[in-house]
């Protein structure tokens, strides 16, 4: 029996996700587990579990922004606050399930690409045009892009996405799912290899 | 001049606070830190502060619980979820700010055994019998403790501890502050490590 995947739920506009992003795959890999990119729109997440997003409440928002900083700092990967956060990511988790449906390597190309740009870069992630340039990048053409983007297809994909991680039990970003365990934050991969290594997985 | 303090702000009833109580004494002398225990009312800081309580929420509760048990297996601690969480810790924390007025260090006794009765030893905690007996053990007698729990000077000092709490941005339990650096979760830890020793505080 092979070992089953690790399904990597997040946002794009999540810097948590940024952090947890720069170690999954390395962490996938050292236990033969395949990693499931899964960007999904957390605020749907959040309606349906009703949930109230952090950064919409003053006292939270104060301290997660300067725990985002540090938390850069921490793990030593480059940072700039984006200007607007929260953003809707729906642009790019809508190219992301497109491409991934016939390529899903250039997809977490493209995710590693996006996360990049938004939180190292000030890349307005949210902007049609931004996010051609970035899909250029990772060889995504201007037309197929713009059929992802904006299509049923698309959106469909997305929708499906983000149904599954309401029946996951997603609470928020990043969130990984390996043998029906659940782990939320970046500040949970040191657990969830422990839990791998332990063989509990 | 010399470092200031670690102050330690956390809910009795909370079990991250237990998983980071058994570390942050240590660390705080590595460092040369006065650690300074804040037992605060979590849900009277999410009041003030219009946070929806995670256990409240029925995802997050379904998450956290789940959490908890597997932290403590992570952290190598013994655990017994509560058959009562949330629950009110308010005589917990009205005995331990009249204590730690004329005696700190028993004071901070009484923490480490009523934490470890609760989340170890399925003590109910915010049954006054019980809380005698945990005061005993640690040499606070019967009246003593009984004045502190029921008469207006620990309610009282608690009310002050959670105005400080709420001045201070607290978010959740346990949350750290040095040096006007904030740290919520025992999962923030190595980060606090981090902060002290790179020379940031």
């Amino acid at each position: 029996m092979s070992a089953g995947p690790i399904r990597f739920y997040f946002d794009f506009a999540s810097p948590y996700a940024y952090f947890a992003a720069a170690g999954i795959d390395a962490l996938g890999a050292e236990f033969g587990r395949k990693v499931e990119w899964r960007p999904v729109l957390l605020w749907a997440v959040f309606k349906a579990h009703g949930i109230a997003a952090p950064m919409d409440v003053p006292a939270k928002h104060a301290y997660f922004v300067r725990d985002m900083r540090r938390s850069a700092a921490f793990l030593g990967l480059p940072y700039v606050h984006p200007a607007r956060l929260p953003l809707s990511s729906h642009l790019a988790a809508r190219l992301f399930h497109a491409v991934a449906e016939e390529e899903p390597e250039r997809a977490v190309r493209l995710a590693r690409r996006v996360l990049a740009a938004f939180f190292a870069e000030a890349v307005d992630i949210s902007d049609e045009t931004a996010m051609l340039r970035l899909a250029g990048e990772v060889g995504i053409g201007p037309e197929r892009a713009t059929q992802a983007m904006k299509g049923p297809w698309g959106r469909a994909l997305l929708e499906g996405a983000v149904a599954d991680a309401i029946a996951d039990g997603v609470v928020g970003s990043p969130y990984f799912l390996v043998d029906g365990e659940g782990f939320f934050g970046a500040d949970r991969l040191p657990q969830l290899r422990w839990f791998l290594s332990e063989g509990r997985g």
